[in-house]
């Protein structure tokens, strides 16, 4: 049941790349335009993990807890994939600032000879798609402002908190002083939780007619921000501790200078003497010093602390959804997620 | 009058820029990217000419054709500030893509060393600012959607306009066989006309409480995208036959291969012959070249076509002018646009 809805909703892309091409033939568009469009949404929209898309569905089904209409489908499918637009437009351009050379398994947009820094334009575009399909499908309903709204305040809670880890760790000027949990955390809490967690589930909330002024956003927004912060911690721990066979990657945190959780729980239990190494070697790429960063993780037994903090966060996630006030939200939205992310292996 | 106008909407841009700053205070930014994001919105909002930002405030006081009390004044000035806003969004990320070296007498902002690439996240952040703004200031007014749908089409329409002109002449593929006066105006329309001449005036007779059914909005969109072709033929005009010193910089379209007026206009009149030698310069950072091209435009007698191009476009605008239907709306919101800038010399 639930793999076909996944399918579903992969297959109801093409619909909405082709609202968007035909938009463009309504304000006629050159033709070479039209295609490089109809190519670029096709190379960066799909092809990811699509949780966050799909999660507005499950969402919303948990929320009304009875099988959807066709127009519902079609509405939470639609609010479904405005969330992957979104991130297609940040991780375009984030590819382009953190120079990244291949993104799900094909090279980042911006690396296509014929595309190099238009891919900065393109972002924008994937952006403007957005609003495009939102005013499409939701114009007539009463909450139609408060889609915008929320689009538009997440949006800008995820460009300040890539700002935010821009300036932390820029390439050239590796300094360890700016890390600290507390900073990392905010990072972390702006720069993906909102838009991967919060936004999925507000957008459901707002389909379902709920007022933006109800209380229920603002315990949903904290008990997804939580959760969001320990998804984070457990890419980190995975991309420096899990197999690269189950990761389908090689982690590079360690080389890349990231603010990551756990450099930033390393440097709470250092001594001054291993700060010391650390600050030497962290965000080289040298496979020595990459080993050693590794050895010193070893040397407080970082791996021990991830667990533990994963197991605080869990409870401390699963007494937050126990104090959700009967008659706000059922809290059966959080448990969703939470199986959805907890203990994951890549 | 016009003059303290002018000085009175500069004055109001620290305001606007101290709410967001109040903003990002609300949501605990770290302070080193709250004194990036002043720096940064200081650098790229202010320091341009200000035409489209003022123009809200003086097409809003034709419409209601009465002094303005302090609220529609703060209201024009903000909505003519996100104006300037949305240019800053743009020409930041224009100039990566552009790679120019000077933007308004300074280093364009990505030519920072600090700022770099970091300059494409900026750019999202002036866009993000933008509907802080409009949320602050008029969240509670039944326009309120309008404003917002008004911006993020403008917007749109500027970024396809941008791709057109990107892959009309990418810098290092040469090709005029593109070039035709056809895709020049749609260029123009797309990414300047709109947001240059339309949205101004839309946001004044939004904000004068007109639906935006009323046909009144065809009619102003009609006239002013005209006079934007208009505004950016002479642009291109000036950029080769201006007195540099008049136009306070040296032109370099023929170099920087732009598909201009001039040479979509000269292709019209070429010879085979002719053309074949304009195809061999066009587009060549080579002074002796660039003599040759100027020499081309002047066997055509170039100079000439733009006067009568101009004449024709001032009759035809004033033609359109005088056949608004009386009672959609005052016709001398477009005068006052025109005799702004008809036959300017800089």
């Amino acid at each position: 049941m639930s793999d076909s809805v996944a399918q579903k909703f992969a297959d109801f892309f093409p619909t909405l790349s082709n609202d968007i091409l035909a938009h463009l033939k309504t304000i006629n568009i050159p033709v070479d335009a039209f295609n490089w469009l109809d190519r670029m949404m096709n190379y960066n929209v799909p092809g990811g993990k699509m949780n966050r898309g799909l999660s507005v569905h499950d969402t919303y089904a948990a929320l009304v807890g009875r099988p959807l209409t066709e127009d519902e489908v079609t509405k939470a499918f639609v609010l479904g994939w405005t969330v992957e637009w979104l991130q297609a437009f940040f991780l375009v351009a984030d590819d382009i600032m953190d120079r990244s050379i291949t993104r799900r398994g094909q090279p980042c947009w911006y690396k296509n000879p014929e595309v190099g820094n238009f891919a900065i334009n393109d972002s924008f575009a994937l952006e403007s798609a957005i609003y495009i399909l939102l005013k499409k499908y939701f114009r007539t309903e009463a909450y139609y402002v408060d889609l915008l709204e929320l689009m538009l305040e997440v949006t800008s809670q995820t460009v300040f908190g890539q700002l935010v880890d821009l300036i932390t760790a820029p390439e050239d000027n590796h300094n360890i002083e700016l890390f600290s949990m507390e900073r990392y955390q905010w990072i972390i809490q702006y720069k993906t939780a909102y838009y991967s967690f919060y936004l999925p589930v507000a957008f459901a909330m707002l389909m379902n007619g709920m007022s933006p002024d109800n209380p229920a956003f603002k315990i949903a927004e904290k008990i997804l921000l939580e959760m969001g912060q320990y998804f984070q911690a457990t890419d980190d721990y995975l991309d420096c501790y899990a197999d690269p066979e189950v990761l389908g990657k090689i982690g590079t945190d360690i080389q890349d200078n990231k603010c990551s959780w756990l450099a930033n729980r390393a440097l709470q239990l250092f001594t001054p003497e291993q700060k010391e190494r650390f600050a030497a070697d962290y965000g080289k790429n040298d496979p020595e010093a990459i080993a050693r960063v590794k050895a010193l993780y070893n040397e407080i037994d970082l791996e021990a602390q991830f667990r533990a903090y994963e197991q605080e966060s869990y409870d401390k996630i699963n007494a937050m959804i126990a104090e959700v006030p009967a008659e706000t939200i059922n809290p059966e939205i959080f448990t969703i997620f939470l199986r959805k992310i907890f203990k994951r292996k890549k």
